[in-house]
């Protein structure tokens, strides 16, 4: 029956295995990059306050300079003004911080065509292979973009014509909003949108439909290649930022060890 | 057998319950303040990118100034000088951030002497009513002082010698650092020595002791009078600053609901 007695004496003994989809802080962290006049996130820096020395002998800490947005991190409700009026990052349920997952791979279809955006039929297609999308659970986006998180240039990856990255097309963003009930959608890229996003009709439609039907962004995930397509259990744990749009986030994935 | 479907499910149909064991985190969240000449960790404090206005039509954001040791978080080994070669809140391995946890109230103590120290007496009569300390676990310490959280005043409870709030003696800190396996201890105070730890011999025996042999410190959490004696299970989530000494975190528990 699942008990937690049985969830916690499988994590001692290692058969329920713990797999981070966080990528590491620093200070070269992929950031957004917008164009002017708007106004940009902060990368995340560190600024030591002591480390066994004068300023505190026996001990060592930083004060920390970051964005709401910066690194791997949970979009709330408001960031987008069409959730305005939903939840900030502090008054998402704590109910809602924890559920299944499902991992959705098109990387070899990435592979081929950076600018890959995800259709309704993709979703419908998967859903025939391995059952429908989880009710209050994750769709996690795997695209292979992850493999690209240690190289600013190559994660944004921009041309003239702006950042060529994957994601998910209008009429898909609309439909995982209105026709599903998932928490939210989570990405390996900067955010939930597409690179060409600003161009698209509406701009920017996962941010727009997903946040403003009260749902979730997750963004730049690593080893989603590790999950199984569905099984996993991901807890998402941004700050609660009192009246914060999002936050930095630790994503942790429960998963049946198989091997 | 406790599968990952079951426990997906429980969570989906409430009966096991999510709690927030977080202090949400905003400018007057109470911070550590240390005597001259020390270096002094920042409060929490966000600075507004755009709110759906000319610096970002359709998004509202911050950048974030913040300690590592701000609000409710997690000490990492590095913090001090006795486990300066462990991890940093990075490297500590995902499989320690989950793991079973158990409560042991003192509040009724507290509220008649607020320098009350735990002692190793008062552990082993905790164990013989409940069982022994969980082996890679958490010793979750109530106090009552999370009621005093919002009034940074009364949290510090400071006077002409210095703040008074409670916390473990010297004895029992080195005994839960050498004789348990504990994966380490949280509080509800600012951090995890008492207030006047400072005066200890050694000073600040749970961060000497417990960094020192690996384990790691979780403060400020909030709702631990939610949770059973034993029976829930954490997920400590720090965000995982690269050589970083600790870090702002989430704290949830998982419970059996009762009702
Ligand atoms: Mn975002
Ligand atoms: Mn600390």
């Amino acid at each position: 029956m699942g008990s937690l007695d049985d969830v916690a004496a499988r994590l001692v003994d290692g058969t329920i295995e713990v797999i981070d989809l966080t990528a590491p802080l620093h200070a070269d962290t992929p950031i957004l990059a917008l164009p002017e006049p708007f106004g940009q996130t902060e990368p995340f820096r560190l600024h030591e306050i002591s480390r066994y020395d004068e300023r505190g002998p026996a001990w060592y800490w930083n004060n920390i300079t970051t964005g709401e947005h910066t690194g791997t991190h949970f979009d709330a409700p408001v960031h987008w003004v069409t959730g305005q009026d939903g939840d900030d990052v502090a008054t998402v349920p704590p109910s809602r911080l924890v559920g299944p997952a499902v991992v959705l791979d098109v990387t070899d279809r990435v592979a081929e065509d950076p600018d890959f955006l995800l259709e309704v039929d993709d979703v419908h297609a998967w859903e025939a292979e391995h059952g429908p999308l989880p009710a209050r659970g994750w769709l996690l986006y795997r695209t292979g973009w992850d493999a690209r998180g240690e190289d600013p240039a190559a994660f944004a990856n921009a041309d003239d014509d702006g950042p060529h990255t994957p994601g998910i097309s209008v009429a898909c963003a609309r439909y995982l909003a209105e026709e599903t009930e998932l928490l939210g959608l989570g990405v390996e890229t900067v955010g939930t949108d597409a690179g060409a996003a600003a161009g698209f009709d509406p701009p920017f439609p996962c941010h727009g439909f997903l946040l403003g039907a009260g749902r979730y962004g997750l963004t730049q995930l690593r080893n989603l290649g590790r999950l199984p397509a569905r099984g996993a259990v991901v807890v998402a744990a941004p700050l609660p930022i009192v009246g914060g749009s999002g936050s930095p986030a630790r994503v942790l994935a429960l998963v049946e060890r198989t091997s």
